[in-house]
Protein backbone atom coordinates (compact mmCIF):
# COMPACT_ATOMS: atom_id res chain seq x y z
CA UNK A 1 0.00 0.00 0.00
CA UNK A 2 1.16 3.29 -0.94
CA UNK A 3 2.16 5.01 2.43
CA UNK A 4 0.48 8.39 0.66
CA UNK A 5 -2.74 7.09 0.22
CA UNK A 6 -3.14 7.23 4.13
CA UNK A 7 -2.88 11.19 3.57
CA UNK A 8 -6.23 12.46 3.20
CA UNK A 9 -6.54 15.43 0.62
CA UNK A 10 -7.84 18.79 1.31
CA UNK A 11 -11.42 19.86 1.13
CA UNK A 12 -11.75 23.21 -0.37
CA UNK A 13 -14.87 25.92 -0.72
CA UNK A 14 -13.85 28.37 -3.25
CA UNK A 15 -15.65 31.38 -3.41
CA UNK A 16 -15.41 32.77 -6.93
CA UNK A 17 -17.00 35.52 -7.08
CA UNK A 18 -19.96 37.37 -8.82
CA UNK A 19 -18.99 36.20 -12.27
CA UNK A 20 -16.55 38.82 -13.66
CA UNK A 21 -13.44 36.48 -13.23
CA UNK A 22 -11.05 39.98 -12.06
CA UNK A 23 -12.89 40.08 -9.35
CA UNK A 24 -11.55 36.72 -8.46
CA UNK A 25 -9.36 36.49 -5.17
CA UNK A 26 -5.84 35.57 -5.27
CA UNK A 27 -6.26 32.63 -2.99
CA UNK A 28 -9.58 31.67 -5.51
CA UNK A 29 -7.18 31.57 -8.17
CA UNK A 30 -3.91 29.79 -6.52
CA UNK A 31 -7.10 26.95 -5.47
CA UNK A 32 -8.31 26.53 -9.28
CA UNK A 33 -4.67 25.94 -10.37
CA UNK A 34 -3.80 23.57 -8.49
CA UNK A 35 -6.87 21.25 -6.65
CA UNK A 36 -6.71 17.93 -7.80
CA UNK A 37 -10.51 17.95 -8.49
CA UNK A 38 -12.71 20.58 -9.70
CA UNK A 39 -16.58 20.00 -8.31
CA UNK A 40 -19.41 22.67 -9.69
CA UNK A 41 -23.04 21.90 -9.35
CA UNK A 42 -25.05 22.11 -11.70
CA UNK A 43 -28.52 21.31 -13.58
CA UNK A 44 -29.17 18.57 -16.01
CA UNK A 45 -28.07 19.24 -18.89
CA UNK A 46 -26.45 23.03 -18.02
CA UNK A 47 -23.47 23.98 -17.16
CA UNK A 48 -23.20 25.17 -14.06
CA UNK A 49 -22.50 28.93 -13.12
CA UNK A 50 -19.72 28.61 -10.89
CA UNK A 51 -18.30 26.18 -13.46
CA UNK A 52 -18.98 29.07 -16.08
CA UNK A 53 -16.65 31.72 -13.77
CA UNK A 54 -13.89 29.24 -13.25
CA UNK A 55 -13.15 28.82 -17.41
CA UNK A 56 -11.65 32.51 -17.57
CA UNK A 57 -8.75 30.12 -15.45
CA UNK A 58 -9.18 26.75 -15.86
CA UNK A 59 -9.62 24.95 -19.61
CA UNK A 60 -12.06 22.24 -18.90
CA UNK A 61 -10.43 19.11 -18.37
CA UNK A 62 -12.56 16.10 -17.83
CA UNK A 63 -9.74 14.13 -15.76
CA UNK A 64 -9.91 16.79 -13.00
CA UNK A 65 -13.98 17.80 -13.47
CA UNK A 66 -16.92 16.71 -10.90
CA UNK A 67 -20.24 17.95 -11.81
CA UNK A 68 -23.00 17.34 -9.27
CA UNK A 69 -26.45 17.03 -11.14
CA UNK A 70 -29.43 18.88 -9.11
CA UNK A 71 -31.93 16.23 -8.87
CA UNK A 72 -34.60 19.22 -8.65
CA UNK A 73 -34.14 22.95 -8.73
CA UNK A 74 -37.16 24.94 -8.96
CA UNK A 75 -39.97 22.47 -9.95
CA UNK A 76 -40.70 22.11 -6.40
CA UNK A 77 -41.20 24.82 -4.03
CA UNK A 78 -37.99 24.32 -1.17
CA UNK A 79 -40.67 23.98 1.47
CA UNK A 80 -42.08 20.81 -0.22
CA UNK A 81 -41.70 18.05 1.93
CA UNK A 82 -40.59 16.31 -1.82
CA UNK A 83 -37.94 18.56 -2.31
CA UNK A 84 -36.17 17.89 0.75
CA UNK A 85 -37.32 13.72 0.06
CA UNK A 86 -35.00 14.35 -3.41
CA UNK A 87 -32.51 17.18 -2.10
CA UNK A 88 -31.17 15.19 0.89
CA UNK A 89 -29.90 11.33 -0.83
CA UNK A 90 -28.47 13.57 -3.21
CA UNK A 91 -26.22 15.39 -0.94
CA UNK A 92 -25.47 12.80 1.02
CA UNK A 93 -24.44 10.86 -1.93
CA UNK A 94 -22.61 13.70 -3.59
CA UNK A 95 -20.93 14.04 -0.16
CA UNK A 96 -19.41 10.25 -0.06
CA UNK A 97 -18.88 10.77 -3.60
CA UNK A 98 -16.31 13.32 -2.41
CA UNK A 99 -15.68 11.57 0.63
CA UNK A 100 -14.07 8.71 -1.45
CA UNK A 101 -11.27 11.20 -3.22
CA UNK A 102 -10.46 12.98 -0.55
CA UNK A 103 -9.50 9.32 1.19
CA UNK A 104 -7.53 8.81 -1.90
CA UNK A 105 -5.48 11.64 -1.51
CA UNK A 106 -6.91 14.02 -3.64
CA UNK A 107 -7.58 17.58 -2.81
CA UNK A 108 -11.14 18.79 -4.26
CA UNK A 109 -12.07 22.23 -4.75
CA UNK A 110 -15.93 23.11 -4.75
CA UNK A 111 -16.84 25.93 -7.02
CA UNK A 112 -19.36 28.49 -5.92
CA UNK A 113 -20.71 31.25 -7.17
CA UNK A 114 -19.60 34.32 -4.65
CA UNK A 115 -19.29 33.75 -0.93
CA UNK A 116 -19.84 29.92 -0.21
CA UNK A 117 -21.73 30.82 3.35
CA UNK A 118 -24.00 33.02 2.16
CA UNK A 119 -26.99 30.66 0.85
CA UNK A 120 -24.68 28.52 -0.36
CA UNK A 121 -25.06 24.72 -1.75
CA UNK A 122 -21.48 24.29 -0.60
CA UNK A 123 -22.71 24.29 2.83
CA UNK A 124 -24.48 21.10 2.80
CA UNK A 125 -21.56 19.30 1.80
CA UNK A 126 -19.21 21.15 4.13
CA UNK A 127 -21.37 20.29 7.28
CA UNK A 128 -20.70 16.62 6.16
CA UNK A 129 -17.45 16.84 5.20
CA UNK A 130 -15.88 19.37 7.47
CA UNK A 131 -15.46 17.04 10.37
CA UNK A 132 -13.84 14.50 8.65
CA UNK A 133 -11.34 16.47 6.12
CA UNK A 134 -8.51 19.13 6.57
CA UNK A 135 -10.84 22.12 5.32
CA UNK A 136 -10.29 25.41 3.58
CA UNK A 137 -13.13 27.20 2.40
CA UNK A 138 -12.04 31.17 0.92
CA UNK A 139 -14.91 33.82 1.04
CA UNK A 140 -15.71 35.44 -1.80
CA UNK A 141 -17.34 39.02 -3.25
CA UNK A 142 -20.77 37.72 -3.02
CA UNK A 143 -22.97 38.35 -5.93
CA UNK A 144 -25.18 41.61 -4.16
CA UNK A 145 -21.73 43.31 -3.58
CA UNK A 146 -20.82 42.88 -7.50
CA UNK A 147 -24.38 44.44 -8.58
CA UNK A 148 -24.86 47.16 -6.38
CA UNK A 149 -20.97 48.42 -8.06
CA UNK A 150 -22.22 47.58 -11.00
CA UNK A 151 -25.35 49.46 -10.34
CA UNK A 152 -23.62 52.10 -9.08
CA UNK A 153 -25.83 52.62 -5.99
CA UNK A 154 -23.63 52.26 -2.57
CA UNK A 155 -25.88 50.01 -0.37
CA UNK A 156 -25.89 51.42 3.19
CA UNK A 157 -25.16 54.85 4.07
CA UNK A 158 -24.03 55.53 8.05
CA UNK A 159 -26.73 54.08 10.12
CA UNK A 160 -28.73 52.07 7.63
CA UNK A 161 -30.01 48.54 8.71
CA UNK A 162 -30.34 46.23 5.36
CA UNK A 163 -31.83 43.17 5.22
CA UNK A 164 -31.35 40.42 2.93
CA UNK A 165 -34.56 38.26 1.87
CA UNK A 166 -34.90 35.38 0.08
CA UNK A 167 -37.94 36.49 -2.82
CA UNK A 168 -39.44 32.76 -1.68
CA UNK A 169 -40.91 34.28 1.55
CA UNK A 170 -44.42 34.68 1.03
CA UNK A 171 -45.98 38.64 0.80
CA UNK A 172 -47.06 39.42 4.18
CA UNK A 173 -43.59 38.75 5.72
CA UNK A 174 -41.63 40.29 2.85
CA UNK A 175 -43.89 43.80 3.30
CA UNK A 176 -43.36 43.30 6.68
CA UNK A 177 -39.17 43.27 6.33
CA UNK A 178 -39.26 45.69 4.02
CA UNK A 179 -41.00 48.35 6.20
CA UNK A 180 -38.86 47.45 9.13
CA UNK A 181 -35.57 48.47 6.94
CA UNK A 182 -33.58 50.86 5.44
CA UNK A 183 -31.81 49.50 2.64
CA UNK A 184 -32.78 45.62 1.37
CA UNK A 185 -31.65 43.06 -1.03
CA UNK A 186 -34.04 40.56 -2.60
CA UNK A 187 -32.59 37.69 -3.71
CA UNK A 188 -33.41 34.04 -5.88
CA UNK A 189 -35.43 36.30 -7.64
CA UNK A 190 -37.09 34.25 -10.54
CA UNK A 191 -40.82 33.45 -11.04
CA UNK A 192 -41.30 35.30 -8.02
CA UNK A 193 -40.64 38.99 -9.02
CA UNK A 194 -44.66 39.96 -9.31
CA UNK A 195 -45.11 39.31 -5.61
CA UNK A 196 -41.74 40.99 -4.61
CA UNK A 197 -42.65 43.87 -6.57
CA UNK A 198 -46.10 44.00 -5.05
CA UNK A 199 -44.72 43.89 -1.67
CA UNK A 200 -42.09 47.14 -2.29
CA UNK A 201 -45.21 48.83 -3.69
CA UNK A 202 -47.05 48.11 0.04
CA UNK A 203 -43.63 49.07 1.39
CA UNK A 204 -43.48 52.33 -0.62
CA UNK A 205 -39.81 51.29 -2.08
CA UNK A 206 -40.62 50.12 -5.01
CA UNK A 207 -39.92 53.54 -6.65
CA UNK A 208 -35.82 53.58 -5.59
CA UNK A 209 -35.57 49.73 -6.24
CA UNK A 210 -32.96 48.28 -8.86
CA UNK A 211 -33.42 45.01 -10.57
CA UNK A 212 -29.83 43.51 -11.50
CA UNK A 213 -29.20 39.97 -13.66
CA UNK A 214 -26.34 38.54 -14.02
CA UNK A 215 -24.75 41.26 -12.33
CA UNK A 216 -20.73 41.45 -13.53
CA UNK A 217 -20.86 38.88 -16.28
CA UNK A 218 -21.06 39.61 -20.03
CA UNK A 219 -24.75 39.29 -20.30
CA UNK A 220 -25.17 41.62 -17.33
CA UNK A 221 -28.07 43.59 -17.38
CA UNK A 222 -29.46 46.50 -15.27
CA UNK A 223 -32.56 48.44 -14.72
CA UNK A 224 -34.40 50.59 -12.19
CA UNK A 225 -36.92 47.86 -11.51
CA UNK A 226 -40.14 50.41 -12.14
CA UNK A 227 -38.59 50.64 -16.05
CA UNK A 228 -39.04 46.27 -16.03
CA UNK A 229 -42.77 45.96 -17.15
CA UNK A 230 -42.69 42.17 -17.61
CA UNK A 231 -42.81 40.02 -14.89
CA UNK A 232 -39.66 37.02 -16.70
CA UNK A 233 -36.67 37.07 -14.30
CA UNK A 234 -34.07 34.45 -14.26
CA UNK A 235 -33.14 32.58 -10.70
CA UNK A 236 -29.40 34.27 -11.33
CA UNK A 237 -31.24 38.39 -10.43
CA UNK A 238 -31.66 40.48 -7.43
CA UNK A 239 -33.20 43.17 -6.57
CA UNK A 240 -31.52 46.27 -4.95
CA UNK A 241 -32.82 49.22 -2.45
CA UNK A 242 -30.63 51.56 -1.53
CA UNK A 243 -30.36 53.14 2.00
CA UNK A 244 -30.78 56.70 2.03
CA UNK A 245 -28.39 57.34 5.57
CA UNK A 246 -26.13 60.17 6.65
CA UNK A 247 -24.65 61.91 3.70
CA UNK A 248 -21.76 63.29 4.91
CA UNK B 1 0.89 73.59 -22.64
CA UNK B 2 1.27 69.90 -22.25
CA UNK B 3 -1.81 68.16 -24.73
CA UNK B 4 -1.80 65.22 -22.42
CA UNK B 5 -3.07 67.54 -19.28
CA UNK B 6 -6.28 67.84 -20.84
CA UNK B 7 -7.15 64.04 -20.22
CA UNK B 8 -7.90 63.50 -16.41
CA UNK B 9 -6.71 60.88 -14.60
CA UNK B 10 -9.52 57.87 -13.67
CA UNK B 11 -10.82 57.51 -10.28
CA UNK B 12 -10.77 54.53 -8.36
CA UNK B 13 -12.70 53.10 -5.47
CA UNK B 14 -10.37 49.90 -4.60
CA UNK B 15 -12.34 47.16 -2.09
CA UNK B 16 -9.14 45.49 -0.43
CA UNK B 17 -11.15 42.21 1.05
CA UNK B 18 -11.15 41.94 4.84
CA UNK B 19 -7.77 41.94 5.51
CA UNK B 20 -5.51 39.32 4.19
CA UNK B 21 -4.10 39.99 1.14
CA UNK B 22 -5.04 36.87 -0.28
CA UNK B 23 -8.35 37.65 -0.11
CA UNK B 24 -7.70 40.97 -2.16
CA UNK B 25 -9.35 40.40 -6.00
CA UNK B 26 -7.26 40.20 -9.25
CA UNK B 27 -8.50 43.47 -10.30
CA UNK B 28 -7.55 45.41 -6.76
CA UNK B 29 -3.64 44.23 -7.13
CA UNK B 30 -3.79 45.17 -10.71
CA UNK B 31 -4.67 48.76 -9.52
CA UNK B 32 -2.82 49.20 -6.63
CA UNK B 33 -0.36 48.18 -8.75
CA UNK B 34 -0.21 50.52 -11.42
CA UNK B 35 -2.39 53.96 -10.10
CA UNK B 36 -0.43 57.16 -9.57
CA UNK B 37 -1.97 58.03 -6.70
CA UNK B 38 -3.00 55.87 -3.30
CA UNK B 39 -5.43 57.78 -1.04
CA UNK B 40 -6.25 56.13 2.35
CA UNK B 41 -8.44 56.88 5.50
CA UNK B 42 -6.69 57.39 8.92
CA UNK B 43 -7.03 58.72 11.79
CA UNK B 44 -4.25 61.42 13.63
CA UNK B 45 -1.21 59.67 14.13
CA UNK B 46 -2.14 55.85 12.62
CA UNK B 47 -2.13 54.04 9.68
CA UNK B 48 -5.13 53.12 8.45
CA UNK B 49 -6.50 49.64 7.91
CA UNK B 50 -6.86 50.28 4.11
CA UNK B 51 -3.06 51.19 3.82
CA UNK B 52 -2.19 48.41 6.15
CA UNK B 53 -3.87 46.06 4.60
CA UNK B 54 -2.11 46.99 1.15
CA UNK B 55 0.87 46.61 2.75
CA UNK B 56 1.36 43.53 1.31
CA UNK B 57 1.07 44.37 -2.58
CA UNK B 58 2.83 48.16 -2.67
CA UNK B 59 5.62 49.53 -0.48
CA UNK B 60 5.19 52.97 1.16
CA UNK B 61 6.36 55.53 -1.54
CA UNK B 62 5.91 59.54 -0.29
CA UNK B 63 5.18 59.98 -4.05
CA UNK B 64 2.18 58.25 -4.32
CA UNK B 65 0.50 58.07 -1.05
CA UNK B 66 -2.25 60.80 -0.03
CA UNK B 67 -3.26 60.59 3.79
CA UNK B 68 -6.56 61.90 4.95
CA UNK B 69 -6.67 62.34 8.22
CA UNK B 70 -10.02 62.19 9.73
CA UNK B 71 -10.54 65.73 11.88
CA UNK B 72 -12.71 63.12 14.47
CA UNK B 73 -13.85 59.85 14.77
CA UNK B 74 -15.51 57.82 17.76
CA UNK B 75 -15.04 60.97 20.13
CA UNK B 76 -17.98 62.14 18.93
CA UNK B 77 -21.52 60.83 18.39
CA UNK B 78 -22.44 60.46 14.56
CA UNK B 79 -25.52 61.76 15.04
CA UNK B 80 -24.61 64.80 16.56
CA UNK B 81 -24.57 67.81 14.87
CA UNK B 82 -20.94 68.92 15.81
CA UNK B 83 -19.98 65.59 14.18
CA UNK B 84 -21.19 66.98 10.80
CA UNK B 85 -20.16 70.38 10.66
CA UNK B 86 -16.83 68.61 11.22
CA UNK B 87 -16.78 66.34 8.87
CA UNK B 88 -18.87 67.58 6.17
CA UNK B 89 -15.56 70.06 5.27
CA UNK B 90 -13.00 67.30 5.32
CA UNK B 91 -15.04 65.07 2.64
CA UNK B 92 -15.33 68.80 0.57
CA UNK B 93 -11.19 69.41 0.85
CA UNK B 94 -10.28 65.95 0.29
CA UNK B 95 -12.71 65.63 -2.83
CA UNK B 96 -10.94 69.09 -4.32
CA UNK B 97 -7.50 67.84 -3.33
CA UNK B 98 -8.05 64.91 -5.23
CA UNK B 99 -10.22 66.59 -7.92
CA UNK B 100 -6.75 68.48 -8.53
CA UNK B 101 -5.00 65.48 -8.79
CA UNK B 102 -7.29 64.44 -11.57
CA UNK B 103 -7.54 66.86 -13.63
CA UNK B 104 -3.45 66.97 -13.79
CA UNK B 105 -3.59 63.71 -15.42
CA UNK B 106 -2.67 61.12 -12.52
CA UNK B 107 -4.78 58.10 -11.93
CA UNK B 108 -6.59 58.21 -8.30
CA UNK B 109 -6.99 54.86 -5.62
CA UNK B 110 -8.92 54.70 -2.65
CA UNK B 111 -7.78 52.09 -0.98
CA UNK B 112 -11.04 50.93 1.15
CA UNK B 113 -11.47 47.92 3.40
CA UNK B 114 -14.25 45.66 2.62
CA UNK B 115 -16.07 46.69 -0.18
CA UNK B 116 -16.35 50.07 -0.87
CA UNK B 117 -20.09 50.59 -1.72
CA UNK B 118 -20.66 48.94 2.17
CA UNK B 119 -20.42 51.47 5.01
CA UNK B 120 -17.63 53.07 3.29
CA UNK B 121 -16.18 56.75 3.86
CA UNK B 122 -15.33 56.12 0.20
CA UNK B 123 -18.54 56.91 -0.69
CA UNK B 124 -18.37 60.47 0.45
CA UNK B 125 -15.92 60.83 -2.41
CA UNK B 126 -17.59 58.83 -4.41
CA UNK B 127 -20.89 61.51 -4.93
CA UNK B 128 -19.09 64.23 -5.18
CA UNK B 129 -15.95 62.77 -7.79
CA UNK B 130 -17.81 60.35 -9.75
CA UNK B 131 -20.11 63.23 -11.62
CA UNK B 132 -17.03 64.43 -12.58
CA UNK B 133 -14.60 62.35 -13.32
CA UNK B 134 -13.90 58.61 -15.34
CA UNK B 135 -14.91 56.23 -12.07
CA UNK B 136 -14.41 52.63 -11.60
CA UNK B 137 -15.40 50.82 -8.21
CA UNK B 138 -13.90 47.44 -7.44
CA UNK B 139 -16.10 45.42 -5.25
CA UNK B 140 -14.47 43.27 -2.38
CA UNK B 141 -14.61 40.75 -0.09
CA UNK B 142 -16.74 42.59 3.17
CA UNK B 143 -15.66 42.49 6.46
CA UNK B 144 -18.41 40.25 7.52
CA UNK B 145 -17.96 37.70 4.66
CA UNK B 146 -14.30 37.02 5.69
CA UNK B 147 -15.36 36.91 9.55
CA UNK B 148 -18.13 34.10 8.89
CA UNK B 149 -15.71 32.05 6.99
CA UNK B 150 -12.71 32.32 9.46
CA UNK B 151 -15.48 31.52 12.66
CA UNK B 152 -16.51 28.31 10.81
CA UNK B 153 -20.64 29.87 10.52
CA UNK B 154 -22.29 29.66 7.39
CA UNK B 155 -24.44 32.95 8.04
CA UNK B 156 -28.04 32.20 5.86
CA UNK B 157 -29.59 28.90 4.74
CA UNK B 158 -32.46 27.99 3.12
CA UNK B 159 -34.63 31.31 3.65
CA UNK B 160 -33.31 32.71 6.22
CA UNK B 161 -33.36 36.76 6.71
CA UNK B 162 -30.19 38.45 6.96
CA UNK B 163 -30.17 41.99 8.75
CA UNK B 164 -27.19 43.72 8.86
CA UNK B 165 -27.21 46.52 12.20
CA UNK B 166 -24.57 49.29 13.28
CA UNK B 167 -24.17 49.04 16.77
CA UNK B 168 -25.25 52.15 16.98
CA UNK B 169 -28.68 52.20 17.23
CA UNK B 170 -30.12 52.29 20.43
CA UNK B 171 -31.33 49.08 22.60
CA UNK B 172 -34.99 49.31 21.80
CA UNK B 173 -34.14 49.11 17.89
CA UNK B 174 -31.81 46.44 18.07
CA UNK B 175 -34.25 44.06 20.10
CA UNK B 176 -36.88 44.70 17.35
CA UNK B 177 -34.02 44.14 14.48
CA UNK B 178 -32.96 41.00 16.53
CA UNK B 179 -36.34 39.56 17.22
CA UNK B 180 -37.56 40.19 13.57
CA UNK B 181 -34.28 38.18 11.95
CA UNK B 182 -33.32 35.23 11.20
CA UNK B 183 -29.75 35.96 11.00
CA UNK B 184 -27.71 38.70 12.08
CA UNK B 185 -24.72 40.69 11.46
CA UNK B 186 -23.84 43.97 14.08
CA UNK B 187 -20.85 46.29 12.67
CA UNK B 188 -18.87 49.33 14.20
CA UNK B 189 -18.87 47.23 17.21
CA UNK B 190 -16.23 49.24 19.46
CA UNK B 191 -17.98 50.80 22.88
CA UNK B 192 -21.37 49.68 22.03
CA UNK B 193 -20.57 45.92 22.72
CA UNK B 194 -22.44 46.01 26.55
CA UNK B 195 -25.43 47.24 24.81
CA UNK B 196 -25.55 45.08 21.75
CA UNK B 197 -24.82 42.23 24.31
CA UNK B 198 -27.69 42.88 26.07
CA UNK B 199 -30.12 43.26 23.20
CA UNK B 200 -29.29 39.83 21.62
CA UNK B 201 -30.26 38.61 25.39
CA UNK B 202 -33.68 40.02 25.15
CA UNK B 203 -33.99 38.45 21.54
CA UNK B 204 -33.13 35.09 22.55
CA UNK B 205 -29.87 35.39 19.99
CA UNK B 206 -27.22 35.64 22.33
CA UNK B 207 -26.20 31.74 23.15
CA UNK B 208 -25.48 31.82 19.70
CA UNK B 209 -23.92 34.88 18.78
CA UNK B 210 -19.78 34.84 17.62
CA UNK B 211 -17.29 38.16 18.27
CA UNK B 212 -14.71 38.80 15.97
CA UNK B 213 -12.42 40.89 15.90
CA UNK B 214 -9.90 41.73 13.32
CA UNK B 215 -11.10 38.71 11.52
CA UNK B 216 -8.37 37.37 8.70
CA UNK B 217 -6.02 39.62 9.51
CA UNK B 218 -2.88 37.83 11.83
CA UNK B 219 -4.09 39.61 15.20
CA UNK B 220 -7.62 38.13 14.43
CA UNK B 221 -9.52 37.14 17.83
CA UNK B 222 -12.90 35.27 17.66
CA UNK B 223 -14.83 33.43 20.53
CA UNK B 224 -18.22 32.84 20.67
CA UNK B 225 -19.69 35.60 22.32
CA UNK B 226 -21.23 33.95 25.94
CA UNK B 227 -17.32 33.18 26.34
CA UNK B 228 -16.42 36.87 26.13
CA UNK B 229 -16.74 38.51 29.46
CA UNK B 230 -15.31 41.59 29.06
CA UNK B 231 -16.89 44.80 27.48
CA UNK B 232 -13.44 46.03 25.24
CA UNK B 233 -14.01 45.56 21.58
CA UNK B 234 -11.97 47.53 18.95
CA UNK B 235 -14.09 49.65 16.19
CA UNK B 236 -13.02 46.76 14.13
CA UNK B 237 -15.20 43.69 15.54
CA UNK B 238 -18.64 42.53 14.76
CA UNK B 239 -20.95 40.11 15.94
CA UNK B 240 -22.58 37.45 14.04
CA UNK B 241 -26.15 35.64 14.42
CA UNK B 242 -25.86 32.16 12.29
CA UNK B 243 -28.75 31.34 10.79
CA UNK B 244 -30.79 27.98 11.72
CA UNK B 245 -32.32 27.78 8.33
CA UNK B 246 -33.34 24.60 6.23
CA UNK B 247 -30.49 22.08 6.49
CA UNK B 248 -30.68 19.58 3.45
C1 LIG C 1 -28.19 30.38 -3.78
S1 LIG C 1 -27.85 32.10 -3.79
C2 LIG C 1 -26.08 32.08 -3.71
C3 LIG C 1 -25.49 33.40 -3.37
C4 LIG C 1 -23.97 33.41 -3.48
N1 LIG C 1 -23.37 32.47 -2.57
C5 LIG C 1 -23.43 34.81 -3.24
O1 LIG C 1 -22.58 34.99 -2.35
O2 LIG C 1 -23.84 35.73 -3.94
C6 LIG C 1 -28.16 32.52 -5.47
C7 LIG C 1 -28.77 33.90 -5.64
O3 LIG C 1 -27.75 34.87 -5.56
C8 LIG C 1 -28.08 35.99 -6.36
N2 LIG C 1 -26.90 36.27 -7.21
C9 LIG C 1 -25.68 35.74 -7.06
N3 LIG C 1 -24.82 36.25 -7.95
C10 LIG C 1 -25.50 37.15 -8.68
C11 LIG C 1 -25.16 38.03 -9.77
N4 LIG C 1 -23.91 38.06 -10.26
N5 LIG C 1 -26.13 38.83 -10.28
C12 LIG C 1 -27.39 38.80 -9.77
N6 LIG C 1 -27.76 37.97 -8.76
C13 LIG C 1 -26.83 37.17 -8.21
C14 LIG C 1 -29.33 35.64 -7.15
O4 LIG C 1 -30.41 36.28 -6.51
C15 LIG C 1 -29.39 34.14 -6.99
O5 LIG C 1 -30.73 33.69 -7.00
C1 LIG D 1 -17.24 51.60 8.25
S1 LIG D 1 -17.55 49.85 8.23
C2 LIG D 1 -16.80 49.41 6.70
C3 LIG D 1 -17.18 48.04 6.23
C4 LIG D 1 -16.39 47.60 5.02
N1 LIG D 1 -16.63 48.48 3.89
C5 LIG D 1 -16.74 46.16 4.65
O1 LIG D 1 -17.14 45.90 3.51
O2 LIG D 1 -16.57 45.28 5.51
C6 LIG D 1 -16.38 49.27 9.41
C7 LIG D 1 -16.90 48.10 10.23
O3 LIG D 1 -16.77 46.91 9.49
C8 LIG D 1 -16.53 45.82 10.34
N2 LIG D 1 -15.35 45.09 9.82
C9 LIG D 1 -14.78 45.29 8.62
N3 LIG D 1 -13.77 44.43 8.43
C10 LIG D 1 -13.70 43.65 9.52
C11 LIG D 1 -12.87 42.56 9.91
N4 LIG D 1 -11.88 42.12 9.13
N5 LIG D 1 -13.10 41.98 11.12
C12 LIG D 1 -14.08 42.44 11.91
N6 LIG D 1 -14.89 43.47 11.60
C13 LIG D 1 -14.71 44.06 10.41
C14 LIG D 1 -16.36 46.35 11.75
O4 LIG D 1 -17.57 46.16 12.43
C15 LIG D 1 -16.11 47.83 11.50
O5 LIG D 1 -16.60 48.62 12.56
Amino acid sequence: MNPNSRISGRFYGVGLGPGNPDYMTVRALKILQSADRLVHFCRKGKRGHGRTIADAVVAPDAAREIALVYPVTTEIEARDPAYGSAITPFYEEAAENLASELEAGHSVAVLCEGDPFFYGSFMHLWRRLAPRFPTEVVPGVTGMSGSWTRAGVPITWGDDVLTVCPATLDHAALVERFRATDAAVIMKLGRHLPKVRNALKEAGLHDRAVYVERGTMADEFICPLPDKTDDAAPYFALILVPGQGRRL
